[in-house]
């Protein structure tokens, strides 16, 4: 009878769930030395001998009795009487116990000669002063780091056992078409599996990627018989269309049992687990941000339930930039992006559907809401995980507001002077509360190109601060349309689309108002869509401006010098962006509104 | 003319020196997405496509035109004049702007009806939500991270140029003998350049190891004459004779300039850097410790300068459990062991020397004790970089004092509950100490077997403090020697070794004084050495018992209840410990002398 779990589980119970349910498999390989980094021993590690070996020299020189060098002095010279010539790293004969610098002494008649006596062990490494015969070099258990490789070489070790999970990913689909075909209408690339392979591949796993499975339910049971016996663990990553997630469950749940059917984790809640003959079958979602959760927090929990070891990966102590909402029973896991300004880390979260890969791309950690949390306000601190290493955190810029397209360029560019350049959406006003709140090293703000735009939408929230203000670039905004050129006659208009921003929309409405044109609300039919004149002139429809928008770069002018802000304010005004933004058909900003201001 | 640099360069100028001297080589190459987790953007890389490429359905049920809904309410609803079914995930045809959710409809008569209107683009992924064509992927210099490889091929991106660095590696020295040979007298496996190569490659670079080359110029001229022309940068690893430097000196400064020979680095010291041809030759010390030193400092910080990246390695702000003393101008590297006890993290320093691998082994993390610094105070606040994930910090448990070899297996058995074991050296006093500083979350004490020894070498050291004292293991200590028994006529004693303890010294002491012997200080020819039963009975030596040493596990009362602290107690106690113990020939410890004591 097959259990079913039709509310969502919550995500520390499906954990423990899991763990019950599916004990290690205990396998283990065994490797050799030099593929062995990033494995774990699957049984405590011994040296062989001892190392050194025997008493080496440490220094080049003679190997003496120290017992025989006592009474040298300055001012009565002694000649060694029994002594061996070594060299650093060689043996010294057993009757010897000390050695003497080559330097410390000198010859006569063939003879060498000290002015000191050598103290029993004098620069001598003992033997086994590294390590001694039978002594534990790794216990069970342990991650082999770069530098573990070379400890065990020298302690003769040169194949470790060490744990392996093998891990089968399937795809199923019909609209999935393999990496390296061009998408037609309706298809996928399939990618979820890829991603999977990296990542728990990453983690220590042995991965094998199988063929796409059409959304037949014959196939399906096939592919996942044949996973499910030549794996430890399978996951299942299922197409985005809603059939294919149908089918998956169909098929393990007449081929074994389910564990739990999704579970109260944004994203990432509609995961399956189910138990085909004692072993775990994972349903992965299709959007990729939620794969990457369950891949992360549920398969990854499972190898290391299972004796696998993540990556290390940094964790900071942050303050929220801004308040994030959370529903009460859900984990949520939020990409953000982190900066240090002005002696504070911030991180600033970018947007969460499940969809938005590029949100995981652009960011450089993530937090984790817990279920218990209702969100988290502005300002709290809170603990984030690093998806990069620690130490480019300072070199950092976080940027929020109007994520325009040129931004990249910038990006580019910085860099090259070894900063990296984040941009989080936001609205003019966001960025300028961000801003009032010093929590990113600059904002971008779109602003319609009249006079008082600056002064109303900017200055008057920031009274006490001198700001720089840097224009970025203008874009010529109007309204467009595919039917024939029919002027005169616009006394009611319908408006395919919302503006991207607050300007635009500006600027739409002033010219309504300025025409007399009645618009309605957006709708379909169209007659006409709010865009750029060069989107307008790529997609060849008749265009009629309505304005400028001016994208500019704000910053705190106290932090116009730091070395970071200074280089992103030198990239906007290069000659070399500059001559981008014309190349690509965009007009510069205006240097002439460049300055620093205050309310 | 060859420059050189007699005197030891300051780090942080060698790396300055070295940065201008060597400017990236840039060089790319183009692997497969698959192969490109860890490698580094050479160029940016843009979106070739918009992602969705369409607007498309975010649920299963009716595409709409939204101006077609209007009106619809509980008590009227409306029969759906125009719509095309659409499963989540497809694309909506063009003339729809909306979706319906097909669990907010109902059927009479084949036509879908509903009771609420539809807003524009309700339920819809815009095109472009995730990436718009063209847009700004990745920029240069970007490390691809595993969650990278699915947004890099859900956005058609399949093959993906990354910066490329050769590396080459060259072993020198005719005391080296491979990985998996027997090493006879004077021989030494080499194992630094395999060290070399797991580390360089987990940054990226591709590193090639060649063959041993012998102590001879010719071969060393003709190895290094190959590697410099096939590789970016080569690493010349000596043997740790003498004369393989020496040899290795003089034929790079035969084939070009030194840049530097010796920087104030600890451990390191003698590291050597050449400029042949332009490019750049790294002699590595022979001390594996110091060799990991100059990799990660040296070496990685050119790889850095060349546009690579280290792996994310966690950093933490820990306090110094002891006192540190550090040579000015000398930056030092210091392996430690961190552990979070009664909430804050100490970390606890292991042996320096360039010599002890197993220091790092041990390790999990090192601190940078920079060149202005003459040591570091015992309580001081440190960022210690982290060589295993942060996360398995609090799972540490970090034991100070005698490092009893059984210790190992207490370790094996502590990792079977997610516990790691770290043991730190130090003698009973250091132990002590560390209790009553509580920097650590156990003690290991080796005590001579007299009834005084606990209260006066540990409980009057922490008067105010309840312990925990659990005996591990008891030791027949005596002295051993070669020659055939003489029993009664040892009127004096000549002694090679010093006890390895206080307690054993004690015991050695009190025998001593007990016969009426006169000692000699240590010196060979010796009569006797101190060791145990086991060791006389294992090296086939004549054994005189002289007394047994105690080695306890000391806790603080107040945190044996702790999760690990309980976990390690219980491991000692345990019938298989003990069983372990008796198996190799040691006495477990005398349960009767556990308990709770107070000064």
């Amino acid at each position: 009878m097959p259990r079913r779990y039709l509310n969502l589980t919550p995500l520390s119970e499906a954990l423990a769930i899991m763990r019950r349910e599916f004990p290690s498999p205990g396998r283990a390989e065994s490797v050799p030395l030099r593929e062995a980094v990033g494995r774990v021993t699957a049984e405590p590690l011994y040296a062989g001998y001892s190392v050194p070996i025997a008493d080496i020299a440490k220094f080049d020189g003679y190997a003496v009795k120290s017992g025989e060098t006592r009474g040298a002095q300055d001012q009565r010279p002694l000649p060694l009487a029994g002594y061996a010539r070594v060299n650093t790293g060689e043996v010294i004969p057993p009757s010897f116990d000390a050695v003497v610098m080559i330097e410390d002494t000198w010859d006569e008649g063939g003879i060498p000669r000290i002015r000191k006596s050598a103290a029993f062990g004098q620069h001598v490494r003992r033997a086994g002063e590294d390590v001694r015969a039978g002594e534990l070099v790794l216990p069970k258990g342990h991650r082999i780091r770069p530098f573990d490789i070379g400890a065990l070489a020298t302690y003769g070790i040169g194949q470790v056992r060490v744990r392996s999970v093998r891990v089968g990913i399937v795809p199923t689909g019909s609209d999935l078409v393999p990496l390296g075909t061009a998408p037609g209408p309706g298809q996928t690339i399939e990618t979820n599996t890829l991603m999977a392979e990296a990542y728990l591949t990453g983690i220590g796993a042995t991965c094998r990627r199988y063929g796409i499975v059409p959304d037949e339910p014959d196939l399906i049971r096939e592919a996942v018989g044949t996973a499910v016996a030549e794996n430890d663990l399978v996951i299942l990553s299922a197409g985005s269309s809603a059939g294919t997630r149908d089918f998956s469950r169909d098929v393990v749940e007449e081929l074994g049992e389910i564990v739990f059917h999704g579970i109260a984790v944004r994203p990432g809640k509609p995961v399956l687990l189910a138990n085909i003959g004692g072993r775990p079958v994972l349903g992965m979602p299709g959007y990729p941000v939620a794969a990457q959760t369950i891949l992360r927090e549920v398969a990854g929990d499972l190898l290391s339930w299972w004796g696998l070891s993540p990556l290390p990966c940094g964790e900071l102590d942050v303050r929220l930039a801004r308040r994030l909402a959370s529903d009460l029973g859900f984990d949520e896991f939020v990409p953000v992006s982190i900066g240090r300004v002005d002696g504070t880390c911030w991180a600033t979260p970018h947007p969460r559907g499940g969809g938005i890969q590029m949100a995981v791309v652009r960011a450089n950690g993530y937090l984790h809401i817990p279920a218990a949390r209702e969100g988290i306000e502005a300002g709290e601190e809170v603990r984030v995980r690093l998806t990069v290493p620690p130490a480019s955190i300072s070199r950092t810029l976080v940027c929020v507001g109007r994520r325009d397209p040129v931004l990249g360029e910038l990006g580019n560019r910085l860099a090259e002077t070894g900063y990296q350049f984040h941009c989080c959406n936001a609205s003019t006003v966001g960025a300028v509360l961000a801003l009032r709140a010093n929590t990113c090293h600059a904002a971008t703000v779109a602003l319609p190109d009249i006079a008082s735009a600056w002064s109303d939408q900017v200055l008057r929230y920031l009274p006490d601060v001198d700001l720089f203000r840097v224009p970025v670039a203008r874009t010529e905004v109007g309204v467009a349309s595919a039917d024939p050129p029919d002027a005169g006659s616009l006394a009611s208009l319908r408006v395919a689309n919302r503006p991207k921003s607050a300007a635009a929309q500006f600027l739409l409405d002033s010219w309504l108002d300025r025409e007399g044109i009645d618009a309605s609300p957006s709708g379909v039919p169209a007659d006409v869509r709010v865009c750029s004149a060069l989107e307008a002139r790529e997609a060849g429809l008749r265009f009629t401006p309505i304005g400028h928008e001016s994208c500019d770069l704000v910053v705190r002018e106290e932090a116009a010098a730091d070395e970071g802000v200074a280089a992103l304010i030198g990239a906007v005004r290069s000659p070399e962006f500059r001559a981008y933004l014309r190349a690509i058909g965009r007009d510069p900003g205006d240097e002439d509104a460049s300055g620093v201001f205050s309310a």
